[in-house]
């Protein structure tokens, strides 16, 4: 029989206890914010659990690190503390276990009071203090149809890339939590070959729909961590919405990377969902190929299977909704990209050697540079057409993965289209 | 007559009064850090001077910026709020006005005592928490270098570097104080076309003389900064080695830029100097050609005017040094390179459109992948030879502005290469 908590918890909620997903929130609009984590339609203040002693393992009991306005603290804690943690949450929050100890927050109304707030009533914001954001060109599919359309079919994907990890730093300043409104960035743009170079709100703005990696403890500049151990640096997953300014991408990134096309917002879910809480869902990696040369290669491959099934885009119009749910992802195997956070000095030779997963089905692209073909053609939604995004639109992710009577889902990474000022 | 201080600083120091870099130092090991202003041969401790009330003006008395381990909250108070901390130091440190207002620090022995830390004790950390790291591709003539070396002459500068500024982001966790040792990277290199990839310590380590400047209040994100306001958001300027695996570079940053190659240490001087101080070196720069767009025109386009004359390059080895300085770079003119680091949120359109001035003599190349064509030729010195830097090299760069009776200098930033693990 699943685990189940005391507090009820509804058969398609994304938050039952086997997820217990951890983020920042303020409880109400002036509260400092504090860790918690999401069980049903409540948050769990973890300040509230720990002042009252409740986390009593040996990583956590004395630690201050859920009376922080950030995750680092307890992130940088490490796996042995995240585990504790989970344990610890788990058992206060079911309602199987009869254990005295264990009855501690279900038998005291007066700490469920303090400690229980409606999610309805919550702010969340970033839960983490960004050192470092790295995003990785994982997914072959997604390489290739960029590649056509930047640089041509001979040359859509360069050797290199069958090699080793490619990818970029990005702007972590700039990384927002969902619900967070993006403004339209204005940049510069080259149409074609000869026309002179324009200046102004970006005429093609997209999302790309990613999985991004939290990373912990991470490690001292000069030792790199071994492939095999990469996982262990990992503390969970969120959606991320790498918005994309197509035209201004495709005239600065030659030599040095995407830069001003990509740093004007990105845009993450609010829970950080554990490996821990997935490793239900793991299953195989399809095997490296070719064969990595030896720093690469890892003795054990592993995937999540997640289902991006609730990603849902909503064209909206001055705020009139066009349509509900347009487009859906099934992709059987994380991770269309994987992005790697680090909050500490690193040099990770390869912090996430995850191979592409993405699906070769136009029905799984997952930005409208494929969907419309860097807008060479429509996408018809509902009666309403898009090449690119406009200007009210509202972008909405999910994703989800289905256990035996329980989910264990992300919630929603959501962000709606400003005009340039 | 100009301006002295009451402390005795020798005519060839790179700190007398008009100075008055800013740094984070540590009066003995085990004492917090604080920041610090660098006179002469001493640290005068901001911290001491804080508590002791001595900063009256209206932006800093009752601010807690000097009680911090870095500059963050000083340089998010802008530019009024620096003008002013300058104004009172430069009041405090002045032996020629006998105002007894002035004579706070002067004539009052157990302060002297208490906050003038002779320099050759303490230890300088990282000035700053920083929270993003462009690196911009300011020079024409090394970019053409790199392009020729890179891609071909045909290819060597791609159209977009003459119409707006090209860069990327850095690794801002790996950016270390002047002094640390920088251990040689491990990671995969492609010789040729037909061979396959090998992975090993970078065969062709180098470093980059690069100035850095440091922004202070930032932006909100989706409100660009005016490219004639720009100036305002930079407090000063740091040494930068810009350290470079080549053989990796090389390998990896098609399409997305430089990752790897750069990321495992980037060493910055400890002392920021302060506009302020180098405005009476400010000089025209180069008119921009081509006209760029209007966003980017600047009204009034200023350079300053600094010699790394004193840049060194010790080749050591097994701690015997080989030969004293041996390479001079006399640059009439700032800025081979521009580094903006934000530590807020930002998405700054231009940060820094300072055209390239380096020089297109050899005798101003900036790193031995220019200065030995990328090993095709060796560098003579001394009577040993470098194609890259070799185990035990230690790079020292140093830089001056030379006034009439005193320099506004940088100090040092040096680095040693420690073998691979
Ligand atoms: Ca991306
Ligand atoms: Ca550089
Ligand atoms: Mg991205
Ligand atoms: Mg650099
Ligand atoms: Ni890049």
């Amino acid at each position: 029989m699943a685990l189940k908590s005391f507090i009820e918890v509804s058969p398609d909620s994304h938050f039952p206890i086997q997820n217990l997903p951890f983020g920042i929130f303020k409880p109400e609009p002036a509260s400092p914010p504090r860790p918690g984590v999401a069980i049903g339609d409540y948050v769990l203040d973890l300040s509230t659990i720990s002042v009252s002693g409740l986390f009593e393992g040996p990583f956590l009991s004395g630690s201050d690190c859920f009376l922080q306005p950030n995750l680092n603290k307890f992130l940088a804690l490490g796996r042995p503390a995240w585990k504790e943690a989970r344990a610890t949450l788990q058992n206060l929050l079911s309602g199987m276990i009869i254990i005295s100890d264990e009855a501690k927050l279900r038998d005291n109304p007066s700490l469920r009071e303090k400690s229980l707030v409606p999610m309805s009533k919550v702010e969340m914001v970033l839960p983490i203090a960004i050192g470092d954001y790295t995003d990785f060109f994982s997914s072959m599919y997604h390489a290739r149809n960029c590649g056509i359309m930047f640089r041509g079919p001979e040359n859509a994907i360069n050797p290199n890339w069958f090699q080793l990890p490619i990818a970029y730093h990005g702007r972590s300043s700039s990384i927002v939590v969902s619900g967070t409104e993006i403004i339209r960035p204005k940049g510069q743009g080259h149409p074609s070959g000869n026309s002179p170079p324009y200046f102004g709100p970006s005429r093609k703005l997209d999302f790309e729909l990613e999985m991004a990696a939290v990373v912990g403890p991470g490690n001292e500049l000069g030792k790199p961590v071994d492939v095999n151990e990469a996982g262990d640096h990992i503390f969970g997953l969120v959606l991320m919405n790498d918005w994309s300014a197509r035209d201004i991408q495709a005239w600065e990134y030659v030599p040095l990377g995407p830069f001003l096309g990509k740093s004007f917002g990105t845009t993450i879910s609010p829970w950080i969902v554990t490996l821990d809480a997935l490793e239900p869902f793991a299953c195989n990696s399809p095997k490296q190929d070719p064969q990595p040369l030896p720093y690469l290669a890892e003795k054990i491959s592993k995937n999540y299977d997640i289902s991006l099934e609730e990603l849902r885009n909503f064209f909206c119009s001055k705020r009139v909704m066009i349509m509900p749910s347009v487009l859906r992802f099934k992709s059987n195997q994380l991770v269309k990209k994987i992005h790697v956070w680090s909050q500490e000095a690193t040099s990770i030779t390869c912090k996430a050697s995850a191979p592409c997963i993405a699906k070769q089905e136009p029905e799984s692209y997952g930005c409208l540079l494929e969907l419309t073909w860097n807008g060479q053609k429509s996408l018809s939604l509902n009666g309403a057409t898009r090449k690119f995004l406009e200007d009210g639109d509202e972008v909405i992710f999910s994703g989800c993965s289905k256990g035996d009577g329980y989910n264990v889902g992300f919630g929603t990474c959501s962000g709606k289209i400003l005009p340039s000022p």
